[in-house]
């Protein structure tokens, strides 16, 4: 084993490479030469490239602090609202153009790489049930209706969002970002609240 | 320039090869042997790998066939069904682990590809154009509320679309297509269309 700080540092210094530079684009040596370590203390402390791959998904995963989005004593809609207001906070601090990690991965990993795309999988799984958790708890409150299955929503409520954010990263305009908030909270979700269905014409 | 027939089979061959392996992973090397072609033709035929990858995402939104959405006979939501159900068939003809090549690209391209990303945002652009074309006509015929931003749901639907395939990629889980297809034709645009929405408890 290496020193035990430079783990750390190659992990915090590695987040942004893979990001830019997307799974296949980011080389043991890109990784290196970002972290400051040699190539033999990277081997010291990760197996692999997929290795280190696998711990930045479990990190940004615990960003997504879906603990806060499940114990969120706001109304069910106002937590989700909030959840995703911090998630877009998130990905403009680094950068829209650099997508988000587990979207990027999602798309980018090569089918041959298993446990780093059982670690997408996983992280895309506990995001979506986490927010299906919170879509059931609208149901008990009335908040939303109760015939609509809030796995298949929370599928894709989060696809929705990994698309504007692929959209948003492709284009350069974080309208997409915009669009993607305005029609959930603003369209949406609404129409899907109990007895508060529009008014026909 | 090279012989002319070539540069067809350095088109078709080479597709799947950027499909599965994306972009970054996808070398020139594996390129002209996938294509079985010298290397030296391949520069015959494309400057760069980037503009090998440019005339695939041409041709693959000449392929999504926004035409026949736009012109279709049928009522507007049936026509964006059949669309979506005709882009699920073709996803899942080049199998569904492999994703959509323009999602892929829109997570997978390095910042500094510009004109690969350019053509990846203009295709995006013309499918979200097309599909908004259609919402327009669901506005005008009344199956769509008025009051709604037919942009917006356009880049809303295209997104989660896109995010449904990669969830699917990831997980190697179909359902997540089949989630998005209930979802926008069974709930979201169901509960859009005027004077039908769903009576109070």
């Amino acid at each position: 084993m290496g020193r035990p700080s430079i783990k750390p540092q190659l992990i915090e210094r590695t987040f942004k490479v893979f990001l830019a530079r997307g799974y296949e684009g980011a080389s043991v040596n890109d990784l290196v030469a970002a972290a400051g370590v040699p190539k033999g203390s990277f081997y010291n402390h990760f197996a692999s490239k997929e290795a280190l791959a696998v711990e930045h998904v479990r990190r940004y995963v615990a960003d997504l602090e879906l603990e806060s989005l499940v114990e969120s004593d706001a109304s069910a809609f106002q937590a989700l609202r909030e959840h995703f207001e911090r998630c877009i906070a998130a990905r403009t601090a680094t950068g829209l153009e650099n997508g988000c990690l587990l979207g990027n991965f999602s798309t980018g990993v090569p089918t041959d790489c298993l446990e780093l795309r059982a670690a997408v999988d996983e992280g895309f799984a506990r995001w979506q049930g986490s927010v299906a958790a919170v879509l059931r708890r609208a149901q008990l409150q009335h908040e939303l209706q109760p015939e609509i299955a809030a796995d298949e929503l929370a599928s894709y409520l989060v696809g929705a969002f990994e698309g504007a954010i692929a959209s948003a990263r492709a284009s350069g305009k974080p309208e997409h970002v915009t669009a993607f908030m305005d029609m959930t909270f603003e369209v949406v979700l609404p129409r899907m609240t109990p007895g508060d269905a529009p008014a026909a014409p």
